[in-house]
């Protein structure tokens, strides 16, 4: 198969071997994937990951050992856990030490004709979601994950760091549920793409509030982020971090134990709940793909997916 | 009377005026002073402070309009709010942004002979409990403060970083409360101060376990105590930031975000709590006291505190 494969350098491989599901697997041929800032960072070291990236996809299952899977549409949690030690036995299976991770650890990506998951990590999406917007389910998954863990109260005054695709996913899971969120970005454009008439959109150099949002969501993908998150977030309150950057910034805590702010880490969510605000129309991704190319221009997709305008940006493997 | 000033230098003054009360403020003939870190780092610059240092103090009211407190032994709260913006409005005054701080922002404090705060501030002092341990009813406050805000259950594995003063009161204050605790050191001796059989006593440089603890509280007040807490708490757990140092230090919060980790700063805490736990015989504060001298060998007091071998060190106004 064909497949975009980091080695140190990320290169598009014409002949690629097919992969083999392991027992409890099926075989997906992908359909669609999306360009994650995981990804863009993987090339610069992340992880230390080699092989196949690539982690937000839809696609059709080709193989399973189960038939009801067979043809069936679906979408793809990432994390693969060891299912037999401590912490899956915890009920923890997404931090399992052990765990390999779709395209991030250990297990190849969604950048390849076909991909292998275990049939439990597969969710099958109805029929009112197209393509287009399933693939945003493993990122929007990740912003739900956000609700989960922190309380967002119909009084709460909520920021939101980053006008990047994980930035405006967040905005809309939570605006809905705030008093009053608002959006920090660099691009007017970006910020603009959100149909939410009652969201406060600020330029991040315009932005001189300190100490006043209850909850700051930092999606920033830069560590600078964390320092302006301390900044504005109010005493007691809480900053949620969704940034993994590779490189480790100068910071001082001390605001934190000072204004006693609680900092929650933030990663992979609930699919079923991603499903279904899509389904139900609750929010609209599509407006967040700034482009589209085929496979044979991966390295194109990822050069657009680094510039500074650029959204989301998918590779199509049925241009 | 006689105090201890910075002014840029530490020095003695023998004839400083006295304080006189504000409005609502008690004058208090101080008895026993506690030198804490923040004391040594505001005559390294924190804050910019300048005046009288001191806030960990048990004393006797000289002053005050309502009757009932003359002559009654207290201790008391650091935080003057203003009593009159939104954050007082919102039950935080601790946190009010215009508060001063006794002997650490905008207010003298106990390094003297006599101090000045709100009587709302005071709390008496039961009989029971002698001047030496009332002075460490202040810090005693700060370690169970971390008990609202972070559950510590039965089934809890918690870890104390740090052997310091602090460390060593917020060991007494979780162990009780947790399955088993872990004290992570740098001195045996320290360390050994604390008669509690079940305690887990661990050298730092014998530290080789990792995301093992729920609970980890970093007391070490060096920056690259973050670091290692990161290390050593479970998936999910939670870190509480007691450090404040002047110092950035270079992090890379990804793990945080990784490994869904909360962050709680946390700071000055119930005094009523510390009070009763002191009175109940729940733990001793004793064996904390490395030093004590009079006011007039202040400077040497500041010296010692400083010594790695110190834990407390006392300023005896009654020597």
């Amino acid at each position: 198969m064909k497949a975009l494969v980091f080695d140190g350098q990320l290169k598009l491989v014409e002949d690629y071997p097919d992969p083999e599901p392991a027992p409890g697997e099926a075989l997906v041929r992908v359909t669609v994937a999306g360009i994650c800032n995981t990804d863009v960072e993987i090339t610069r070291g992340y992880m230390d990951f080699r092989g196949i990236p690539g982690h937000e996809f839809v696609g059709v299952v080709a193989e399973a050992k189960d038939d009801r899977w067979l043809g069936k549409r679906v979408v793809g949690e990432i994390n693969l856990p060891c299912g037999d030690c401590p912490t899956c036995a915890a009920g923890l299976p997404n931090h399992c030490p052990d765990r390999r991770v779709l395209g991030i650890s250990g297990h190849p990506g969604a950048f390849a004709g076909f991909l292998t998951l275990p049939t439990a990590n597969l969710h099958g999406v109805p029929e009112g979601i197209a393509d287009d917007e399933a693939v945003f389910v493993e990122p929007l998954a990740a912003a739900c994950q956000i609700v989960r863990q922190v309380e967002i109260g119909p009084q709460a005054r909520v920021c939101v760091l980053g006008d990047g695709k994980l930035g405006l996913l967040v905005v809309q899971v939570l605006a809905p549920l705030a008093a009053r969120t608002t959006l920090v970005g660099k691009s007017v454009d970006k910020m603009n793409r959100l149909d939410l008439p009652d969201l406060e959109r600020v330029l991040a150099d315009d932005l001189h509030v300190t100490r006043c949002f209850d909850v700051v969501v930092d999606c920033t993908g830069d560590p600078a982020g964390f320092a302006t998150a301390m900044k504005v977030v109010r005493p007691r309150g809480t900053i949620v971090l969704k940034t993994t950057a590779a490189a480790a910034a100068p910071v001082n805590l001390a605001p934190l134990v000072v204004n006693e702010v609680t900092v929650v880490g933030s990663r992979c969510g609930p699919f079923d709940e991603a499903i279904r605000l899509l389904e139900e129309r609750k929010l609209d991704v599509r407006p967040l793909v700034s482009a589209r190319y085929p496979l044979d221009r991966a390295l194109e997709a990822f050069d657009a997916a680094q510039h500074p305008d650029a959204l989301k940006v998918l590779i199509d493997f049925n241009p």
